[in-house]
């Protein structure tokens, strides 16, 4: 079995109303100026940042403010945060909101802490520091909390890219699971689409791998939870058992414990971020449009993986030398269940109309101009990820 | 839901012949001079010892060592330790063993930052830090490379008492499954119930307490990766599989991944702790001793709990309104397959006969010199304590 590593060391405060605990972990963590980063009006209009104020107040700890962040977070917002936060002298970075928050406070993090253009370090150039982040999320989805990485668009050629370091994990993440419930179905879903993802990309390892058996075994009863609960949360959005354990599940979906990230195969998420850069889609929903087209199109390279993920998650019955049957019977399966919480399966599903010219330069991008392939389960070159597009058209 | 806390900081490096990168490992640590802990003669003669001075060397890391911990690890051990690495100026502390060297590692680390007799912390003080630890693993159970916990036994009165604390996370933890292979089968066996037991203490929840069904899985999926992983290695001590699988769920039994530890019961290693103390034995062993009684004892308080345990781990049909039947049938199997390990389910089966004033006196002990209660999921007092003793007889 190949090595494998484990490094998630942010500390969770999981549970009603733990916001308010955000002012002495702040300065737990020796923050004297925090810069608090947001997204849109939710954060203000629901109270939430000004409890976060107060609770900064109690401790102690000044700060300044930085909202804007969109999904598909930009590099010009992560610019502003970086002017803002050495103008202030900020320290400690706290992003209250989802992935693209926490996404676009690393970012910053790195940018305040690293010479150069920030931007480099998305085109693999290594940081070497990152002002230290805490989080307060509200949206399950991306994982970031707990996660070493970060994804930002640059908009001057809409490239979504990703960095990736040990110096980016949050010092603490908060988890309410109230928080979520103005999220709306489509968020919810996306999210929760998300998340079972970030586990599929780890279940499909490289060929040399042999994962263990427990970490599957981790993984599909996430997978299965996930599918139960987004149900429960899109018919009554204020069930917190449901929150809660989509809420747990989006942590440790992207924290490694469902498999070392550098064994798995990430082909979808590469895939989508092309499609994310090109067309601000939400991140959930253009995983859900490649992932059967991804699926049926490597299936071959290993039809018993797949069964195993149909037998295990699906309860489809197994019966040796059926495997690529039993495949295909899974990936239809997990189309139908996007299908049923109304994810797409297709691009068009999206009400995009993929020109030919479009997944050239989708494939273009996704392959850094033809010098690299993508996957590990399989490996795929600019031709692939043509067919791939076109059979998710 | 109840609040619940995650944190579980140590880096894992996981795999074949990984212990040959402990030398960077330290230096990436910042170690100049590393106090290498270990148990008996094994390390020494299979060459372990050997190839991690080799990497230390290699990496330009001083060192002396320190060998000698026994199982049930000794305070007197302890204070040789702190003796020893404040003579030398030890920064860094390599615990090369299980459990009961990780433990001694972590509180000669308390005894070399902290005033005063480190024998406090394990009676109620907070410690305010800890030399950094890294961990070699060779014996999968006790879980303590990623957990705060320091279990030792003081000599004087043959007390065995707890320390947890945030500093005592390892740093990291190397864990190379091949390094179990000459595990015998009793130690292994022992070692496989500490890591079930590890999550049963935490299904069986406060209460108060309703843990996520995320959580629950996850336990469950380990209990049972366990179960079938023991049976393989005691019949081929060598299989690298089977080792992996109980190595990783060792670690992740007592990691907080199953449950929140400060939400669980904990009796059942209260009441072994005593028997540890009093008659030497292996803590995996009088776990598997006492758990039946304790079951037994407290499962009226909820049967439902029990009969889910009997529902997901050992597959017996749920029928609503049997609860307390199924839960029966859980506790039973979970004894024969104790049994089936050649673990003890009585006290007796490990060749002690406890008289009534033995009873008595691990009951006095247990409650703190009838001082306090034990147990989460149901408290118990002296006289519960003294019942389950003699159920466990």
């Amino acid at each position: 079995m190949e090595l494998f590593q484990y490094l998630a060391p942010t500390k969770v405060i999981f549970g009603r109303g733990t916001e308010a605990r955000v002012g002495e972990l702040c300065k737990e963590q020796g923050a004297r100026k925090v810069l608090i980063h947001y997204g849109g009006h939710s954060a203000k209009k629901s109270g939430l940042l000004d409890r976060i104020c107060q609770a900064l107040d109690a401790a102690g700890v000044s700060y300044v403010e930085l909202g804007g962040v969109v999904p598909n977070p930009r590099l010009s917002k992560v610019y502003e945060g970086i002017e803002l936060g050495k103008k202030e002298g900020v320290d400690f970075i706290l992003a209250v909101g989802g992935g693209s928050v926490i996404d676009s406070a690393k970012a910053i993090g790195y940018g305040l802490t690293n010479e150069g253009d920030v931007w480099d370090y998305y085109t693999g150039k290594a940081p070497a520091a990152c002002t230290p982040i805490g989080a307060v999320l509200t949206i399950a989805a991306a994982g970031s909390e707990m996660s070493n990485a970060s994804i930002i668009t640059n908009e001057d050629g809409w490239l979504k890219r990703g960095a990736y370091s040990p110096y980016a994990y949050c010092k603490f993440a908060v988890m309410d699971p109230e928080l979520t419930y103005t999220l709306p179905p489509y968020q919810t879903a996306s999210g929760c689409t998300d998340i079972i993802v970030h586990s599929l990309e780890r279940f499909f390892v490289k060929p040399n791998v042999k994962q263990l058996n427990l970490t599957d075994g981790i993984a599909e009863t996430l997978i299965k939870n996930v599918m139960r609960n987004v149900k429960i949360a899109l018919k009554k959005p204020t069930d917190y058992d449901a929150r809660a354990e989509i809420m747990w599940s989006g942590t440790l979906s992207h924290n490694d414990i469902t498999g070392d990230r550098t064994l798995g195969d990430w082909a979808c998420h590469q895939l989508e971020h092309e499609l994310g850069g090109m067309f601000d889609i939400a991140h959930g929903a253009g995983l859900a449009a490649v992932w059967g087209s991804w699926a049926r199109y490597v299936m071959p390279t290993n039809p018993a993986r797949f069964a195993q993920l149909a037998v295990n998650v699906f309860g489809i019955p197994f019966t040796a030398g059926d495997e690529e049957k039993i495949a295909l019977e899974g990936i239809e399966a997990m189309e139908a269940f996007f299908k049923s919480i109304d994810m797409p399966t297709k691009i068009s599903d999206m009400g995009i109309e993929l020109t030919d010219e479009q997944i050239k330069e989708l494939a273009y991008k996704c392959s850094f101009k033809n010098t690299r392939t993508i996957g590990g389960f399989k490996a795929l070159d600019i031709n692939d990820m043509e067919a791939i597009y076109k059979l998710a058209k």
